[in-house]
């Protein structure tokens, strides 16, 4: 795929300084991430595109621009790419987004809205496209693959087969098909991964993978299938097996993962690093305000001891390639015209943001007005429950007193998402199973979506908090309203209040409401900008806190995978309690 | 573009071992050009695509495969991709071509048909696709973008318009538009070739660049109007400012131009040699017998200095991403099983050459049976010229006795192929322009193509032969029968000699045949394989020499660029004497 002018002519006429250009950018540093060199140079831009590159007469044709940018010697490089991320994760609307990252360099993400298409299915997936339309920025869509995650385990708001992947390939800018999560219906071989991965190779489209600790032979027939990314890399070991096996590595620093200084550690020795790239996956709000976004990534890869220009290099041009952009992650003639300037090549804040041969940002700050678009979706309810009472939180047994052996998740440890499925004896009071100790909790995973009313119950164990409920309508990657809870009233108080403002998160204790972040959009997103959702997201971090989160970096996210049923070994979903790794659902109570 | 498998499901149960592989490559040293790595490893291979690449225990699945090659630690490299040629300048059909150069390890050519294009329009080009059918080796096609190479100033036997373009898109092995010479037109954005440019950009081709001499605000504009490779290149610096400017360089060693050592003297100092590619452009069948083929090109620039695994890297990964084949040039689970086993690194000439998965040569012998097809069109006479007399040669003046003053072509150099227009005073004697010293000769350009009776007739100085006539139908791009002459008679038997064989080369002196090196398919190829070839060649060049080109390494190709009219400054054509830079005829007679 090529990025194209409005009018080709045009553009060849102001590469032959025929016709003045839109901007020069004079007396830069030029990263070349092509040949790996940096020399002086003179960058002229028409029509979004690059149209001359001049280095060997810098006094030459200065006058031949409209508008002039003086480098003043800095560092010119290409804008970065994020190789894979949700914007969703960033709970915040496209728009809003772009108002975050732009300022940090980030000129281009590949996002998969997979998280609004277990909610919204294609409409989710369209308002994603649409909202990022006449953005400063490029957000180029890879269609989600796996809606839902696990076929039969859970009830999302969507399924999609090749047909609803084909439909999507007519979006603008769609260039891919997003992580391929389910690694065992590729390996397998299964009929409706086989068909929608036919249609993407069909398309043209590149695949993404998704292949957590899959390696040897499993790897190589996850490759042989079609993927050939991957971005759940941990170890340095798995980033080089992969790296040998011809993959896209998308080293990642999210807010929650940070994977890079392994991944540099294991790979560090190699000779080339065509096919290392970096991605964010899921930067929140603050984290983007305050850390930063892809330069923040390749910051923290230089530091690790990888050379700027080859970390410059797979933040821009590597990830380019991945994704099959043929002009754009170089500054070199007919490439796009988004670039930055930057003062210190190994730490790349830029001074200065040139997206489509603009100037958009300038030390942090955004020079063009992005304009707020009412989308009618972002305030649709997307909270399709029937009203509950405190009784459909009630975990009944079928003796009245006495005990039972309860099949219940237990987390492994406080700071991992993996889970083990334990058997418990817990006792049976008034017909209904009662929690022993703090460290128990029930769990009740309501389906939000059109058509389906199951609720699925259950005890955890490990979970963290101590006290009261905590709930959630972000909760990979069907999102129906997960509640961890000590007391069926504190679970209704806490369903209600997220019920009544289209979802979110909430956290209740003693029959009192400590905090809601309001996620209006799909139950995903909040209508805030980065500045003020930090703050709310700040108060839901302390009421999560409040609620006995407390050893836990981000107390936000230990709820979002409670049911998410790709992670071993045990997860709940709207249908009970599952068992990962066999795919089936486990009775509540042992024989 | 993938190569995909006949069947993916079975791909994936050959990967996870569940069932037998075609062939394992056991103890190998493999050359990872991803990583820039050697280490040993196990390759199994199924269905022509590699499905599983053990490094991690090389003792285990040893008995998971049919058939076993035990690489004896030799080095594993991906076989060779040539990112630039026409198989036409080879004197050989496509499938004797493929006989010559599998052993030397090209398991991939990009081929210009674009020499049959000018003779037989897209039926010439159907041909070299089809008669490619079935090889063991890939011989991919770019289709010819400038056929005739300067439309106005001669006659071709076919005119590409978009239109037949697009037609011969339909063609499977189709994967670019062919070098893009008439880079003036794409500069100055001439309809004709815009809407070549558009229709091959619509169809996801790549487009072959052919850029020399050009640089600056020119090569710019050029590369802004689509073509991004180049192998054109000779100077050091040229090659760097193309690298800069995101060009691959497709470095060039054919038989008669060297460029490699130049490219790399100029672009050694950078760091990244993604863009740096290799091909052989124009090799003879006795430079492909006796010198190689990629592999020698490989092997010169490692002898220039080129780091081995980099520079195999240039030969294989590097040129499958230029022409945007993702699963081709690397030894990987999912690639394409093209590889070859060498013993010297340094000096990759292989003992086992693999294709598809099959041993295909082995210690410089072809292994599988190339079956011979028979094509009507090969031989089909192409020679469509009317009955010619010593007449037709004579170079009428418009007086009958004294002097005219005639603008002639004279060549700057016995080696170099550019020209300047000259004005020479010369007799007229019985109404005929005559010369008068030995350096002197006549020329015609005789129209072989059906529907054109054109001869353009004139005088050159510096050509090289000091007697007698020197005949070809290989005439970049047009194809028509160039002569060389000192005197009619000799000129009218060297043409009826071609006119009879179908065309060729032909060399009389003093009324008689010295040799014919006959080329009945188009006039440009040979029925013979390579070892055979080589011989007639052999006995052509020394005939040549009889005519007194002595001094210049290869006498063949002195005659096949005189009616070239994209080399300045003046060339011949069927129209007249030609002003390339100006793009007109001049008339024969000065004022």
């Amino acid at each position: 795929m090529r990025i194209q002018p409005k009018d080709k002519r045009m553009l060849l006429k102001a590469a032959l300084g025929q016709i003045p250009c839109d901007l020069l950018i004079k007396n830069a540093n030029l990263v070349n991430v092509i040949t790996g060199e940096i020399y002086p140079a003179n960058v002229f831009i028409y029509d979004g595109i690059i149209a001359h590159v001049e280095y060997k007469d810098l006094q030459s044709d200065l006058d031949k621009a409209k508008e002039v940018i003086d480098a003043d010697n800095k560092y010119l490089i290409p804008g970065f790419i994020d190789a894979h991320e949700h914007i969703e994760s960033s709970m915040m609307t496209p728009r809003n987004f772009a108002k975050a990252v732009i300022p940090h360099g980030t000129t281009t993400v590949i996002t998969d809205p997979h998280e609004i298409a277990n909610v919204w299915g294609m409409e989710g997936v369209r308002y994603m496209h649409d909202s990022g339309n006449g953005l400063p920025m490029r957000q180029l869509i890879d269609i989600p693959s796996c809606v839902p995650a696990v076929p039969g385990l859970e009830n999302a708001g969507a399924d999609f087969l090749a047909d609803q992947i084909e439909e999507l390939c007519g979006l603008e800018r769609v260039i891919g098909l997003a992580e391929v999560m389910d690694f065992l219906a590729v390996i397998n071989g299964e009929d409706r991964m086989m068909d929608i991965l036919k249609t993407a190779e069909d398309r043209g489209l590149y695949i993404q993978g998704h292949a957590p600790f899959v390696s040897g032979r499993m790897l190589s027939a996850y490759i042989c299938g079609g993927p050939n990314t991957c971005h759940e890399t941990r170890m340095g070991d798995e980033g080089l097996e992969k790296l040998r096996s011809g993959m896209f590595v998308d080293a990642r620093d999210s807010s929650i993962a940070k994977n890079v200084a392994a991944i540099w550690e294991g790979v560090k020795d190699i000779k080339f690093f065509d096919h290392l790239c970096f991605c964010t996956d899921d930067r929140e709000a603050d984290d983007i305000l305050h850390a930063g976004h892809v330069n923040d990534v390749v910051r923290n890869a230089i530091s690790c001891g990888m050379d700027p220009v080859a970390a410059i290099k797979s933040a821009t041009y590597n990830s380019a390639r991945e994704v099959k952009i043929e002009n754009l992650g170089a500054v070199a003639p007919g490439f796009a015209a988004d670039m930055l300037l930057v003062d210190d090549i190994r730490n790349p804040e830029p001074s200065h943001v040139i997206f489509g041969g603009k100037l958009v940002a300038q030390d942090g700050k955004l020079l063009v007005d992005i304009e707020d678009q009412e989308f009618e979706i972002e305030r649709r309810n997307s909270m399709h429950v029937k009203s509950l009472s405190s009784e459909d939180f009630l975990l009944k047994a079928d003796i009245e007193e006495g005990s039972v052996r309860v099949n219940l998740m237990k987390y492994n440890d406080l700071l991992l998402s993996s889970t083990v499925v334990s058997t418990e004896e817990l006792p049976v009071k008034n017909g209904c199973v009662q929690l022993n100790d703090d460290d128990l909790k029930y769990v009740a995973v309501v389906n939000r979506h059109e058509g389906h009313d199951t609720i699925g119950l259950g005890v955890v164990r490990g979970f963290g908090t101590t006290t009261g409920a905590l709930a959630s309508t972000v909760s990979h990657d069907s999102h129906n309203l997960t509640i961890v809870y000590d007391n069926p009233e504190n679970a209704l108080i806490a369903a209600n209040e997220l019920i009544a403002c289209g979802g979110g998160m909430c956290a209740v204790k003693d029959g009192k409401v400590l905090h809601t972040l309001e996620l209006p959009c799909a139950g995903l997103i909040s209508l805030k900008p980065a500045e003020q959702l930090a703050v709310d997201s700040a108060q839901m971090k302390d009421a999560n806190r409040a609620l006995g989160l407390v050893n836990i970096e981000n107390p936000l996210l230990r709820i979002v995978t409670l049911a998410l049923p790709v992670i071993p070994e045990a997860k709940m979903s709207d249908l009970g309690l599952v068992d990962v790794l066999n795919k089936k659902i486990i009775p509540l109570f042992a024989k």
